[in-house]
């Protein structure tokens, strides 16, 4: 558990995800005094306020300050002025501790102690699980605990309640608790609860209307239970999701939830019951994290990101097939590709069958095939061959197959243009790694055919001419009409944005061509491995040749010595090398030169003014102010694990303040976020790809 | 049609609603520059834009001024600065005049004319009609028609587009239009419709991305038409509504429509269809009211509450049986019961079904019996009777039964206390009307014994022992414990807010008697009649006694001559007369002592300072600065047509104008809105009651 709050000199003062695997739904609390609590299929933080305290008996109901006031009341609070005047007294910022573990967010001020638990296990395949470890594996529902403890002569309340704009309450039937017909849901197990429903918090407390707890139009609703003198006492409180019926558009698809679960009291029930085992299964993995030797910015930084990722997941249930998805953040475009890629490394330890099943959606459904063309001839279409599109659709609602709803036709080298060849080397680098790690026999022999088609578009997007190829991309795909493609890198200069000849995107290819090798020997191709191990050493030579002789620098575009260096020239070597084929990524193998190029490149560019911002944190184009944090992750990964590259020991400290204050500081109000301007997110907030960062773990 | 806009003298900058019937939905348009569009069970307006126009050849798009603009977007068009510098331009308010006739709402500006058609037509009973009657009468979807002419010699597109924030855009299927999973939709029925979704309105108009005219992402959506040179063309469009599935909690329901239509598709292929009838209908309607001899700012008046009152009825499907429900505008309570005594004129007009519908849903799930007590001894509870809720639960919430989302328990005589007593008197109310409209024998057979229970509940709620009746409410319900009833006017002080010997209350409980004796005589129970024709007398004779000999004018608390006078002392006449009773309202009449009185006392009062505002609108309690249109314009019937009570002739156009600007002016942002303080909505916003004005028509 990573201390936050003042005396730890790390900030309290941010949002976090707190969110059950596959709802699309999260419990977002940690911004102080800002708008929080649950929220369904929204990419942006709770609009309400999780209120979690007590009231002491003369009256004073002391919470976290995990929910908004209005300017006025924030200014008395605050400022500290008249705080007596209210009942309502939120815990000073500097009464706060927040302590941050993998699975744990615990805030303690005052004689409370409130934890929200968030597991961090592996998922069983809901394809072939037994019903029961698949209900205690995608409840939608998420557990929270208020120990309060008290010191004083009186009986005390600890309490929790929900101020949700807009949400009505109803009864739980035959549990202590609420439910509101847009899905959210909370409740206790303890006989003795007092269940409320107001306009207000104090009202109830205060039993102003003590023959009604139940008010039909309060937006604010909770449990309250005693807690007597002299005692302590652990209130457990289950929040829980529920999106009965069709939620999707373009396919019809439910919650695959709502097949493990009869209803809203079956959830809360089901998570009540769990409490005792969950939390156990969440201290052991914060005791996991906090012995894994990672140094405690970083051990934040991965813990942040896991949540994040729960956050974007999404279940689905497709006429009676489980289908994956995972929610691009704020964005909210489903299964994006060029995150799959990313967060392959966590679903690879977690729930390999996730991996597995977004591959099958692409090449089931999301896959085209297309014409290329030189663009010094874009007129001229000549053979390509396979794409796979940026994502399947957006909010719920899947894209006409074999269209994104990201890209656009015709654009040159813009936001919104095709990722067709980055795309595809991506389906190639997922299903190496979701091969080397299953060694599932059947997947390679479903794809065997698609994995040829894979290898002669890879090699027509560098050139459909043999003798032009050239070891990178310099062919665009025909829905460019004349323009170009991008990459993930969507928003930055043609340092990374642009895909013809970008020695990031050459990376990607030469994985690509290093694991098709070892796929189609894998799966009786063996024939036609040469070709890849051939484009494979024609790839890596092109890289290797533009580096700057004396400098040792390489340019972002292959083809142009004068564009700025970028890091993500090594980010490709982690795909071979998480599959275990460290052969090809050292220096005395069969891309050493490359290799070594590489190294000699990032440790030439690691320099402040270079691809190191003032503070620290890295940068990861020279001539772009937008970082990615699951790049800069991931690249550090290849840095240190691959490369041998360690930063300095006070460097590579600076460098993880850094990057975890970009997360606390940059985006307090968004969760974890990717893309950081000057260390201030900038967008894609609220995201699910910085989990990257579980590379670092041995 | 009444003109609006600078030439007419009557501001054209105020919100409708265009609502289908049923759907609680509306699409909301008429505040210059201010938010806008279709919304669904939000009880506001849109969240988005209405962009209705056209595109010249030059390149600049004309649109009506019926979308937001940014503020500084705001400040460059409104003042009149750099409207060249971009493609947007919004005619200036002065160019637009709107004419606002019952069924059609037209802006006009430049080449354009654009038409919102909302029918008001008799609507079929969904219990028994046929299908292809139902389907004309519920389907949820509001057209619209933008007729573009075109005197220059270049080609111009018509353009129909929305801009609702968070929505993404799926084509639909066979139809030249979009739709979202948030249920909303539109299309054209033009074969050479350009179709398109974009971030903005000027992209997909400039054609910037040419080859692909929807964009996925995009959360602007419409249709262009080309426009010829030297021509005239009409872009008809249907926006539809479509929330499939159950969409009510506490009950399962969902909406009738998804039993009469297979999907959106259905939904806007059959609005296309009948455009033309729809039209047509519509047209008559406005000749209708234009013909009936209502002052202009009174026809204004109807048609806005016809919008109104439209916007927030919803019609669902309960198992398979129809299940009326008008939601109580801004606060979404459902068949709130004061409400619906109101707005029982206008369904014995269009849909006497649905009043018996909602009078059947309190007779079996929110009716209740409880004893009374007499506030001086509030412990000794006395036999008392049956009563019904205030409501049936809010925001598609059904209340658990004999129960509302609004009333509390142990208040007194404040916000949210009961109304059982007023409640009482509006289910015989509502029963009289429908019966004397319908002669509905079955309704009268099923529900004798639940008369008989309301007769012996009156009498008591007066006083259970005999000897001590008075002819008003005298005890208050047990459910108060202690405190005390309140009645529809919740939020005044006690001249109208106090239930307990309230003058108001005391002439609906007369009503109810006089009604209650109607129909125990023609449902055979002739018997029982003596007892409430005796309490009517009664309270004839109580009300009569309050008034003031020399003055005339009547307290509204009957046992404190010291209270302020209020105008509804005379609302309750409205109900016998409506139903034909005339001799009950006469000065010969078995009760023309009191109807005497509250001539006398009305002319009184109807004077500038106690119940006349400046301005010459109608103050109902001289007390109080909170004025609800509905019950003015109730009143303003009962004085002219009941009483022949009739202001001045220009102190009348005074009240109406005054009556009118409050809407327009006055809730301006919100629609037909039925609280006012000193001309400004300050409640009850976006409201269906104040269709009582359909008793002012012939």
């Amino acid at each position: 558990m990573v201390p936050h709050g003042s005396s730890s000199g790390r900030s309290a003062d941010f949002h976090a995800h707190h969110a059950p695997v596959g709802a699309l739904a999260s419990v977002t609390a940690g911004r102080q005094l800002g708008r929080s609590g649950p929220s369904c299929e929204s990419g942006r933080a709770g609009e309400g306020g999780l209120m979690l305290g007590y009231r002491e008996a003369a009256g004073a109901i002391r919470l976290l300050p995990l929910f908004p006031l209005s300017a006025s009341d924030r200014e008395r609070y605050v400022q500290g002025g008249g705080a007596g005047e209210r009942a309502l007294r939120p815990f000073a910022a500097a009464e706060v501790r927040r302590d941050y573990g993998w699975a744990t967010d615990r805030w303690s001020a005052g004689d409370l102690v409130a934890e929200i638990l968030t597991p961090v296990e592996a998922l069983p395949d809901p394809a072939h699980a037994p019903l029961a470890a698949q209900r205690d594996a995608f409840v939608p529902a998420v557990l929270l605990r208020l120990t309060v403890s008290n010191p004083s002569e009186a009986a005390r309340e600890a309490v929790f309640a929900l101020n949700l704009p807009d949400h009505k309450w109803l009864p739980t039937d035959g549990l202590a608790g609420m439910k509101s017909r847009a899905g959210i849901s909370f409740a206790c197990a303890d006989a003795d609860a007092y269940v409320f429903s107001a306009f207000d918090l104090e009202s109830p407390l205060q039993r102003r209307w003590p023959l009604q707890p139940r008010f039909g139009l309060g937006s604010v609703a909770g449990v309250a239970v005693p807690v007597p003198a002299g005692q302590t006492r652990t209130l457990t409180v289950a929040i829980g999701f529920w999106k009965p019926g069709i939620v999707t558009a373009g396919r019809s698809m439910a919650y695959w939830y709502t097949r493990l679960f009869s209803g809203v009291e079956d959830v809360l029930g089901h998570a009540l019951g769990r409490a005792g085992a969950v939390a156990a299964a969440c201290a052991r993995r914060d005791a996991e994290l906090a012995g894994s030797g990672l140094p405690a910015e970083r051990q934040f930084i991965l813990a942040h990101a896991t949540r994040g990722y729960h956050a974007s997941t999404q279940l689905l249930d497709d006429g009676g097939r489980p289908r994956w998805v995972v929610n691009e953040g704020e964005y909210l475009m489903l299964n994006t590709f060029d995150l799959t890629v990313d967060m392959a490394f966590h679903e690879l330890r977690f729930s390999p069958w996730a991996l597995a099943g977004v591959l099958e959606q692409f090449a089931c459904e999301y896959r085209y095939s297309s014409r290329v063309y030189d663009p010094a001839e874009p007129a001229r279409l000549l053979p390509g061959g396979v794409a796979f599109t940026h994502d399947m659709g957006v909010a719920n609602t899947w894209s006409p197959a074999g269209r994104s709803s990201y890209e656009v036709d015709g654009l040159d080298r813009a936001c919104f243009s095709h990722m067709s060849c980055e795309q595809l080397t991506n389906w190639v680098l997922c299903a190496g790694l979701y091969w080397a790690r299953t060694r599932d026999g059947g997947f390679l022999d479903r794809h065997r055919g698609l994995l040829g088609e894979c290898q002669a578009s890879l090699l027509n997007r560098d050139h459909p001419l043999p003798e032009r190829r050239r070891g990178f991309m310099q062919c665009e795909d025909e829905r460019c009409r004349g323009g170009g493609e991008i990459t993930t890198y969507d928003s930055l200069d043609h340092s990374l944005g642009q895909s013809r000849a970008n020695g990031y995107l050459a990376g990607k290819m030469w994985a690509a061509h290093v694991i098709l090798a070892e796929l189609l020997t894998a799966g009786g191709r063996a024939d036609l491995a040469g070709a890849s191990l051939a484009a494979a050493k024609r790839a890596a030579a092109a890289i290797a040749a533009c580096a700057d002789p004396a400098s040792g620098v390489m340019p972002s575009l292959l083809t142009d010595p004068a564009s700025a260096p970028i890091i993500p020239a090594v980010e490709a070597l982690a795909y071979p090398w998480a599959m275990g084929l460290h052969a090809a990524c050292r220096d005395d193998g069969p891309y050493g030169a490359m290799i070594t190029a590489l190294r000699r490149h990032l440790q030439a560019v690691l320099r402040e003014g270079i691809c190191l911002y003032a503070d620290g944190g890295w940068k990861l184009s020279a001539s772009a102010d937008n970082s990615w944090a699951s790049k800069i992750h991931l690249c550090q990964f290849v840095a240190e694990t691959v490369l041998g590259v360690a930063q300095e020991q006070a460097a590579a400290a600076r460098a993880d303040r850094a990057h975890a204050d970009w997360q606390r500081l940059g985006a307090a109000d968004h969760g974890v976020s990717d893309q950081f301007t000057a260390g201030t997110a900038k967008g894609s907030l609220y995201y699910p790809r910085i989990v990257t960062a579980v590379l670092w773990l041995p």
